[in-house]
């Protein structure tokens, strides 16, 4: 009727027949939610009526296929839908809309559990470091390394220095900037890097010690990727990067340039994705699956029992999807954080076992007037 | 006690005393809304607790001030906070930090309204045509321009291009891709960008018209500038873009670049943030304010009665912020979207007045059988 030109043995030809699965949380009652996955089929691939296409490949291969259905508890579904790898043109921001595009805007749909295909895998650069290559860098085989941020803001690069200077003495093995230091007058980027980098290299000889300075680099996009390339000079031993100020595929360009430096993501600005249980992105998802894909080594959330309202079991799925097979990608750290103080890390540890960085930031500040004890209270908490 | 390097005098000569001001809409009884107020004061800056700060100008200055506080209604208040301008680094990323960066976590806080100071509006390339501009390349003084889609995904470059000349001939004004349309194997980017430009301009010299081709340029990080520019030599008339997918901050990148053409604002994968009434950011500042500061010129948002769960007020609040006084900021499209029918057409005009985009994808298929009888239709809902 309309596309009297289409052909299908063309487009049938261009098609692999390979398929990723998204596995969506539906709420509402059993028609509801088939309705829904019958609607993501359609609205994430051709956005169009299925009963205006023209028949033949594309209702067949590119709109989505529910494959699995069925429920979940008395309020939800779990429907998995297999998309044709064609459809995300091995780019992973149209991964991304094929996942949650137009679908962010509509009700009761989260995204529980993503499955790429081998094709978007080999597409993606994956984390360059993960667990070990940084456990190789700052020397701690087997202990959760101990992580902490320079702050507050209003110092100048020199004070965070100084401060830097004391937690390589305390015995902190990564020494990140608070996540909103950028470019500010008080503490600019390239003073804040170079004499923060200087620093800690200059305790390590004098302590013995092999700890990193992980500077922020989220800045405009004109300018991360030198920012990125300034840190490996001035002698930082790691990135943090927002992706939710950045764009989730800024991280994956960082990882794919091999800047040579292990990526620490923050979660600031993309709290919204994981705020209610049926809409959105599910925790492990966002902060475990995507993160990882993307190629982050490390990976900051906002643990439970802290100053953000994630559940345990929020935080658990975090934690497994940081480490779970996925493809040949190398696991990463899982870095619980968000108000965590001393008391919490044993259970932190229990519970998410060694294989995670201890990141208290304010906490390692308040426990004490001496920021040598305190750190030093804070190795003994992990029996160092 | 941590901080006896630090010098007061130094940092208040840094500070110019400009602020800018965030609206909060806070949910709880007032005592829960004001604590989470003085919360979001240190949050967003300093993000350390205040009894720790050195005293003088960092509690001063640099944490964030509750200028005002009054009740909405029976469920939420209204703070308005104000943060030092230095402290947003003229970065649009570290204003959108400061903005809702870790809060975007917690429980209840809402982005109500944000005025940025001078200092920031200053930084910001904002639109490049905005309403006037669009309209003059279109051709269309004083009615809303008629937008619609080329879709489904599947169809060839060439399918596509056919579409559009179809779409010309009816009387369309602009002709944008389907949002995810990227780079697929059957219809890659540049043999799509190339045939559909080609086929509009050459359907205006036909028909005596000035219609316009806008493909979709949302890219990974790498290949995002590349399309722009792809786009402006292969004869488009206007790019668009998902900010949600790239980052809002590349949208303010491609306004900087004075490509030369007119960008238009997709909301997929945004919606998140806009699902909850007490959450996240209402969808006049998301839709309407940040698009405009980071430079679109038109924004297509997700409108009531169709396809997706806006409210009248919140699409009206959207067009509010589109179109309202901004520093000198031009006012911009609004472009409600997502499920709409020739029969939406004239309520959506009575109520958002003729500076809008009348875009309807694929409603213009679904009333008819014949695609210039259906364009015709669309032309005469709204008396052309």
């Amino acid at each position: 009727m309309f596309f009297d030109d289409f052909e299908n043995s063309r487009l049938e030809n261009q098609l692999s027949g390979n398929r990723f699965s998204v596995v969506y949380r539906l709420s509402g009652d059993e028609k509801t939610a088939w309705d829904k996955a019958a609607d993501i089929c359609a609205e994430q691939s051709v956005e169009f009526p299925c009963r205006l296409l023209p028949p033949g490949v594309i209702p067949e291969k590119i709109v989505g296929h529910i494959e699995n259905f069925q429920q979940e508890n008395e309020e939800s579904w779990l429907a998995t839908i297999h998309f044709a790898e064609e459809i995300a043109a091995g780019e992973f921001t149209q991964f991304l809309n094929v996942l949650f595009g137009n679908i962010s805007i509509k009700q009761g749909i989260q995204v529980a559990a993503v499955h790429p295909s081998a094709g978007i895998l080999a597409k993606l650069p994956g984390p360059r470091f993960g667990i070990e290559g940084i456990r190789a860098i700052v020397g701690v085989p087997n202990h959760p390394p101990l992580f902490t941020a320079l702050k507050p803001m209003g110092l100048s690069a020199q004070n965070l220095a100084n401060l830097a200077t004391r937690f390589v003495e305390g015995g902190i093995d990564i020494i990140k900037d608070d996540h909103g230091l950028s470019d500010q007058i008080f503490a600019p980027f390239e003073e804040r890097v170079r004499l923060c980098a200087e620093a800690v290299h200059a305790a390590n000889a004098k302590f013995g010690r092999k700890a990193i300075y992980v500077p922020n680099i989220t800045a405009p996009f004109e300018e991360l990727l030198d920012r990125a390339w300034q840190a490996k000079e001035f002698g930082a031993g790691g990135i943090m990067v927002s992706p939710g100020l950045t764009g989730l595929d800024a991280l994956r360009m960082l990882a794919k340039k091999e800047i040579g430096l292990p990526i620490f993501a923050h979660p600031a600005f993309i709290g919204s994705y994981v705020m209610s249980p049926v809409q959105g992105i599910c925790c492990g998802v966002l902060f475990g699956t995507l993160m990882r894909l993307a190629g982050a080594d490390a990976t900051i959330f906002p643990n439970y029992g802290g100053r953000f309202p994630l559940s345990v079991d929020d935080c658990l799925g975090i934690v497994t999807a940081c480490k779970e097979p996925l493809g040949s990608m190398r696991p990463i750290f899982p870095s619980p954080a968000g108000g965590m103080e001393l008391k919490n890390i044993r259970e932190m540890v229990d519970r998410y076992g060694n294989d995670m960085l201890v990141l208290v930031g304010s906490g390692l500040f308040g426990c004490g007037p001496n920021l040598l004890e305190n750190c030093r209270r804070f190795l003994e908490v992990l029996d160092l």
